[in-house]
């Protein structure tokens, strides 16, 4: 049984938004050799035209299969994510100090608990997470000080960590440029047409061009050289 | 207006089961003088009619708010407590070393993950959870070096951590044994007939008085000496 297991692939569970990074991820698991299991939440995000892109886009790159769970964070209030409020419109970078609005609480901890808790239900020892320092301005749950702290912690408190077969937190883009992950997902064949960023409810997906989500999607596009196809299909 | 919320009760998130132990748990936050934030999950137990009990612990013991979130962990297998298999009959115990078929995947830090993010959007900097050593039975999220490096984990992760106010995580049952526990909760006036702890989902709440869970329950009233309510309601 050990044997037959050891002829398949592993598998690996990749936390997909729809945005861009998470695509490049899942892109990135399945060219090394994993079985992927894309985990979409619906946590109560106002854009929840998110979805529908992971989706799209775990179908394109041929994940083995797509969870989309419900947990709603928006009950508890806390972000403009999830509230009624006004979309920021501000400049993105790691050079800004304070926390943005658009902050959820606890987002990439709940995320990656409910992820571990798959993972071990699928007897898989690695979870993916889109987060990179680039998009960190202001997400304190984007550090990689947390992500190796909270895979430390997720290994005292699970069956895999305590029987010997820690869970992996990866994290891959944790030191790439936003350009960077523009290359990488285009070497990847990542079809980035079919991904979302904008943080604004109202416009369907298509780029309002000036919220942080859109303003980081651009300096990626704009410093890897090539047009974002979401801008193509606007003009 | 920091003046007025000084003035008021702190806030506290109390992860409650509808069990013996988060039931005390609650009383205690209460006690402490916190304004006291309720929160159950519908997981995917087998075993709903603890949801219910969590709802007329809450209103009984006067928290100020129950949330009831639902997050569908028995969609990724992996326990009996969420399966359709057999509820293990076993002894439990510090002494027996493997982990039970009971166990749920990363089940406390998801709950405890849930809560933080919960915590934060109230501004609250303390969480109660009810885990205690002798509880742990195998339960890797049980044991203290869990909830200190998830505790820290969390605070690199957040918002409240980030900007020096950061999350406390109390286990105060964690040294506490089962008796210990029967009889705080007596001097703080909780009503253990609304609790429900055993995992069977066929007894509707009366105690099998076979599985783990009802084997430590009863050896808290045997060891604190006073009759268990659910015993005495089935005779």
């Amino acid at each position: 049984m050990n044997e037959k297991r050891d002829r398949k692939a592993a598998r690996a569970v990749v936390l997909l938004s729809g945005g861009m990074d998470s695509a490049v991820v899942l892109a990135m698991a399945i060219r090394r050799g994993f079985e992927a299991h894309a985990l979409t939440f619906r946590y109560g995000q106002r854009h929840l035209v998110e979805v529908e892109a992971a989706r799209n886009v775990a179908a394109a790159l041929g994940a083995s299969r797509h969870v989309v769970i419900d947990l709603d964070l928006a009950r508890f209030g806390g972000s403009a994510l999830t509230a009624n409020g006004e979309i920021p419109r501000a400049a993105a970078g790691a050079d800004r100090p304070e926390i943005p609005a658009t902050y959820v609480p606890a987002r990439n901890a709940v995320f990656l608990a409910v992820a571990a808790s798959f993972a071990e239900a699928l007897a898989a020892r690695d979870v993916f997470i889109g987060v990179s320092a680039v998009d960190y301005s202001g997400y304190p749950d984007c550090r990689p000080e947390f992500i190796r702290a909270f895979e430390s912690a997720l290994n005292l408190g699970t069956r895999a960590g305590a029987t010997g077969f820690p869970l992996r937190l990866n994290a891959p883009l944790l030191e790439m440029s936003k350009a960077d992950t523009v290359r990488a997902g285009l070497a990847l064949g990542v079809d980035f047409g079919l991904t979302r960023s904008c943080y604004d409810p109202e416009g369907g997906g298509t780029p309002c061009g000036r919220c942080d989500a859109c303003r980081l999607r651009a300096l990626g596009f704009d410093g890897a050289g090539v047009a974002d196809p979401l801008a193509r299909q606007k003009t």
